[in-house]
């Protein structure tokens, strides 16, 4: 107990900055009888120095200039919250490259460096948190990197974006479109004005590459994770999948077969009973497969200011302590003993397998279901279940399946010769399906 | 990473003992990986060493003197598994003593010894790890203790036995009686030979008082506790609950209101649209609520074997890595900074208060709901909803009432006074609601 004070600087004053401005204002107290030394906010660096963050901050405090942060002797803990990949990795880097323990959400920058961050962290025998980068407050990192530890984990499924979830679960409910429920989504605040990288699934790419990287102690880059978004998704598919028995979600999915590992981010249906598939609006929650523990999930708020700054603060009170204890170089890169090169072989996209639900659209006349099945069997994609719907608009009829597990090369293939059948007359949907 | 080896001496070679073994022994090169040093199991204490776990020890590993395992200065972790609360805390105060890092399972020794388990971590520098005390491999304990570190907790509701949810799970869906589903809970494993203390609440109790020392930060001992358990509910009253909306869990609850805590365990009705109500059978769920994340749950397997084990060796894991690098001090005790007494004041049971669900048991005749509601309404209790049902049974007739929150010293009162009317024929029932 020597350490008299724990100084923070933070770099990113947006929405989640100001959050922790104000809980370390606000929980002084608390905080201190949590770590046992006081928490001072030495420093804050953005851009932008004027617009008022609804958080008062007292004069010296405010900077343009995030040297003033990084190389300041005094200050302990680096929180970087710019939200920017470049420059956050910059910012990481250099902070930890002068010892300062780093606190961070950007999920962009740790899953897009993650070697390079964990060997500088290494090197400077500085402690690195990013719990803030997935899943915001629910504790999900932690969990995965130690409570569950002991496991080899076989399996994550994440919902781990809110927006896309809200506007699945509004076009489950109400049979509103995409660009509809997109709409309503922004005006009730659980879309950004600009939702490409969520409804895209870059958002949930990121968080499921450190998500895997931590679990299964190979490095996953963005680069490994096939990704597809909700931007395409029709309400009449959500309703078919009902029909089956599924529910759709924007699913994370990281999967250990034998030596490999396959990470992909897509629209899947679920079936109903699935914990997952009861999981609404915009609630996230993460479904882990242990060996010796079974399924665990973690459920909660993924997103929010105030969310994601309980991870930021969460991170710093738990560093604080050890930094208090003069024990902060306790704090190592997950999976310290494991040799480079040592990790799972990381699949590409052809040769991911699954279910897959596919919707045909086509002429109503004989022999077109012949046509079609015969070249999926041709590609070895067998069929588990066929509705052949009445809903005829324009002459044209859908033709939904669900078919066994297949390679996704092979999907890919059938669909192609399919899609240029004169009775198919528009392209073939595919979902994919997860149990 | 100067040190080779980490040396563990196991206390109590039961069932989770024996999984813990089995785990060192088959995932020797993974624990390395993760800790960066090799895990080494020196020694094993049980009285019994002639009974077979299913797993190979290398002779002159098992001992029958626990001294062996306390005493040897080569061994770093002593995990505590004796399931005794007496015997496993001398065991673990003995280890600590002795500067040694401690992992244990024993739910009542942390909860009835709090104080003194962490003052001698503190006083030796020894780390104290405890996961497997609650949710077996569900990671709460770290997730309450870190993961949500930044939160003012104003709530946890935990399912955290797994007989009991499977009991009464079974008596929900097929209207089977306690004691039909609990020999039914024996046959498949989900019940002990002896249940007494899960299903009396005992087991409950010690979970949560764990988890709300952690989360308050004052002491809550067993003795704080209000406990009622499962013996005596009848499946006519799940079914009346189900009537009104709700499901019958035995729930372990914690809140905190303005300055005072209270901490009970008792079947409770929950509205079916609670995350917990879904939870079924052998599983359990702790439901946490923190002033910055919103509600969190953790749902998983809370018990059996592995489950258990899998949270052992995650401490072990945890515990390893900081080891290996010097700073397994670091580990403090929850709070380190908050002054004795400085706690919050717990309520005792008369102080309580809750919703509650009342079962009368009264003859078929005009008047007797004025008198009843009479009573309750001159002990404060005012009432939600009322149904008369028309099962009568020997002219005796169920009216099943639902009161807006009482205190429960009144609804003792009322109760009393109720139970000797001679309109009454049996006792009443009382159920608790919580939202």
């Amino acid at each position: 107990m020597n350490r008299k004070v724990i100084n923070i600087g933070l770099i990113g004053f947006g929405k989640v900055g100001a959050g922790v401005v104000k809980i370390l204002q606000d929980s002084k107290k608390f905080i201190g009888e949590k770590i046992g030394s006081p928490v001072v906010l030495k420093r804050i660096a953005d851009l932008d120095i004027r617009t008022s963050r609804g958080v008062k901050v007292a004069s010296g405090v405010l900077t343009a200039d995030s040297n003033l942060v990084i190389n300041d002797p005094g200050i302990d803990i680096v929180v970087e919250l710019t939200g920017s990949e470049s420059a956050g990795k910059k910012l990481i880097l250099k902070a930890l490259s002068k010892g300062k323990h780093v606190v961070t959400a950007n999920k962009a920058a740790v899953a897009g460096s993650w070697d390079e961050i964990f060997s500088a962290a290494g090197r400077n025998k500085a402690g690195f948190y990013f719990e803030a980068s997935v899943g915001a407050g629910i504790p999900v990192i932690q969990a995965i990197r130690e409570g569950l530890a002991a496991n080899r984990i076989s399996q994550i499924f994440g919902i781990v974006n809110g927006t896309t979830n809200y506007i699945l679960t509004q076009m489950a409910r109400s049979g509103r479109t995409f660009d509809g429920a997109l709409s309503e989504a922004k005006k009730k605040g659980f879309a950004e004005p600009d939702p490409t990288l969520d409804i895209n699934g870059s958002d949930s790419m990121h968080k499921i590459a450190i998500l895997s990287s931590l679990a299964f102690g190979s490095v996953v880059r963005p680069g490994d994770i096939s990704v597809e978004g909700i931007e395409k998704i029709d309400p009449d598919d959500i309703r078919y999948g009902k029909e089956f028995g599924y529910t759709l979600k924007l699913l994370a999915v990281a999967k250990r077969t034998d030596g490999s590992v396959e990470v992909r981010v897509h629209p899947t249906f679920l079936p109903d009973s699935h914990l997952l598939s009861s999981v609404e609006n915009e609630f996230n929650a993460i479904y882990v497969v242990g060996d010796l523990t079974g399924p665990i999930v973690l459920y909660g708020r993924g997103a929010g200011q105030m969310s994601a700054a309980s991870a930021i603060v969460s991170d710093i009170i738990h560093l604080g302590q050890r930094i208090v204890r003069g024990a902060a170089n306790g704090i190592c890169a997950p999976w310290p003993g494991r040799k480079k090169g040592a990790g799972l072989k990381i699949n590409c996209a052809k040769e991911m397998k699954s279910r897959c639900y596919m919707r045909f659209s086509v002429v109503d006349s004989p022999g077109v279901l012949a046509k079609i099945s015969d070249i999926l069997g041709r590609n070895g994609i067998s069929i588990a279940q066929v509705i052949q719907k009445e809903e005829k608009k324009n002459n044209i009829v859908p033709v939904i399946m669900m078919t066994h597990e297949a390679v996704w090369e092979n999907i890919g293939k059938a669909l192609g010769r399919i899609d240029r059948l004169g009775i198919v007359k528009r392209k073939t949907v595919l979902i994919r399906v997860e149990e």
